[in-house]
């Protein structure tokens, strides 16, 4: 059985911030989520008709005690769900985590700063025999690798999901294609390069943005091998960071050059105007041409693009949709309102086309 | 005065794995460089003339006994001068350090692995009340910047120097830039980004390589602005690290972007082929056009190429320039053969035009 964890949110729910309570509520291979803590404002309602999922039900409570009085099952873990600007833990949900622990429930946190560095946590914690973790917490540098060249040995297809802005589903888009590729019959896995991913299942990956610069390629690069060499995939998804133009930190590059990513699943917000989530100040985004070109100066391409529908409204999506199919000639997924379908047929060929390779490299 | 240091390269001194030494001995405003221990190969040579410099004295020694017996002054440091692949320690290496150690000389290491660690070397310097400093050690996370659009606020023009690859020269060639510039009236600072670099001067930058993802881009922005706030320079030269698309670690776009540098100076290897210093399973190096379209995608122009001729003939340099001038309209740099007084035209152009953006945006 999966351990039990409440998601803490207190009254960010809706917001950009609580991308990883976001990715829980919509899956999690790691834990069994028992629910949602935010507050009153939506206590009692479903967290997945909240975030626009169609199916299943994850409670919104009000505060712990709620929380634990409608829970017919012990709670293990409380998991922070939120990850401000900056990173700094918010002081409204420090005070839920030290309830948590005085009930006895272990604490994990993403966060930049780290949880298990605050003595009144960690006093407590110790008192009543729980743990807290901090998945940010950077890896020691005996167990980072670097780039060495084994990921030019991969047998399988390497797809990037890369977006050109944060926040625009590319871990959840990452997810979907995954699963709907294994409900086809194509073995597909998926290396995650984000806290919520570790957080959802990860077996394979890592937290890119706490590792040394200098490791970032090899640690991808070992994920991606390591994958490889243990479930033999059809195809391998590659959680994408940031963006490739991005100016508070790009990313992307060592995706497409170094994990050995020849294709790209390109996520675009097409109602969105400038980068950092709309912040004129920091530039107009790229039009999507423009990424495309880029990402084939890096000898890798685009193969459909996929739209992130915030804020736009059912004849904008369609029109939208229209729009960019006629500019790239590539498919136009939707992934929330449409599921994944549509790209398998793409998939299938690259599939193809990738055996015919190593059968020609065995037999020459 | 400045401290005494003396190089330790143990037989790697013409080798790439020592850059560190070479520029230590090209130029080294923090350290009086006495000598480099090299082993008995060149023992007696001049190690400027080694690496291609017309002018100045630096010794080279087979040991530390000799450099003892030779030096006048009383030696402060010795400085590991190599970095091999992979960032160990070489143990002929250690041998020397040990030895400094006892000696009543401190050390200073680059090297991903911490000297600091050795357990041996430790004792020996609290015995002897001696240092050890290392210089990759992470800075602490409380001491580090997220990127936050600072940038935009820089008053100084901005250029990168940037190569495709590893050791063509980039740290040289900015150190060279900022000297010719401030010789000509112009005020021009660095901001350097390894090791090397804080060993050199390093007033402004930090080590990039150690620095965990998620602030590079913060701490690039931070050192360029304090840089451009204590100095009002005229010109920032930035040192670029590893190359655009180096699958080894690409590096580049964060000083396009998010430290804002409009403009590079991009070095090329003409003879090199492959990307890992020629490593033909790591792929091609990008022909310059592709390189310099790649930059303009990010929004920054190339002002001006730089050759690394190492491995070429007289002939050869001078058939090199005449194909890049020809190929790209712009001026080519032979750094180490003419100087960089040719591009003195250009920077001047730039920092008027800069001037005259200043004063447009004060009166509108």
């Amino acid at each position: 059985m999966k351990p039990t964890a409440l998601l803490i949110t207190q009254g960010q729910l809706t917001g950009n911030s609580a991308k990883t309570a976001h990715g829980l509520i919509r899956s999690s291979g790691r834990f069994e989520i028992a629910g949602v803590i935010d507050g009153e404002r939506y206590a009692g309602k479903n967290a997945r008709a909240l975030i626009g999922e169609r199916t299943g039900y994850v409670p919104i409570y009000a505060n712990l005690e709620q929380a634990l009085e409608n829970s017919d099952q012990k709670i293990d873990y409380a998991i922070v769900g939120v990850a401000p600007k900056g990173g700094r833990l918010p002081s409204e949900i420090k005070v839920v985590l030290r309830e948590c622990l005085q009930q006895g429930i272990s604490l994990i946190s993403g966060l930049h700063e780290f949880i298990g560095d605050a003595p009144d946590l960690v006093s407590l914690a110790r008192e009543n025999g729980q743990t807290i973790t901090d998945i940010r917490r950077p890896v020691e540098r005996k167990d980072l690798h670097f780039w060495d060249g084994s990921i030019f040995r991969v047998r399988a297809t390497v797809v990037a999901v890369l977006g050109p802005d944060t926040n625009m589903g590319k871990r959840t888009t990452a997810n979907m294609l995954r699963e709907t590729c294994n409900s086809h019959g194509i073995r597909a896995e998926m290396v995650f390069t984000g806290q919520t991913g570790w957080l959802q299942d990860g077996r394979y990956g890592f937290v890119l943005d706490t590792t040394p610069n200098d490791f970032v390629s090899g640690e991808l690069a070992y994920w991606v091998c390591k994958c490889d060499e243990e479930t033999h995939p059809d195809i391998i998804f590659l959680e994408g960071q940031s963006g490739l133009r991005n100016p508070s930190g790009p990313c992307g590059s060592e995706l497409l050059l170094s994990a050995g990513a020849k294709h790209v699943v390109l996520l675009f917000s097409p109602a969105r105007r400038y980068f950092g989530d709309n912040n004129p100040t920091w530039g107009e985004l790229p039009a999507v041409e423009s990424e495309i070109a880029l990402i084939r100066l890096y000898g890798s391409e685009v193969i459909a693009l996929a739209l992130h529908t915030k804020g736009c409204s059912e004849t904008e999506i369609s029109d939208y949709r229209r729009e960019y199919t006629e500019r790239t000639g590539l498919p136009v997924l939707l992934p929330l309102q449409n599921g994944m379908e549509e790209i398998l047929p793409v998939i299938s060929s690259l599939i193809r086309t990738r055996r015919q390779e190593l059968a020609g490299r065995q037999t020459t």
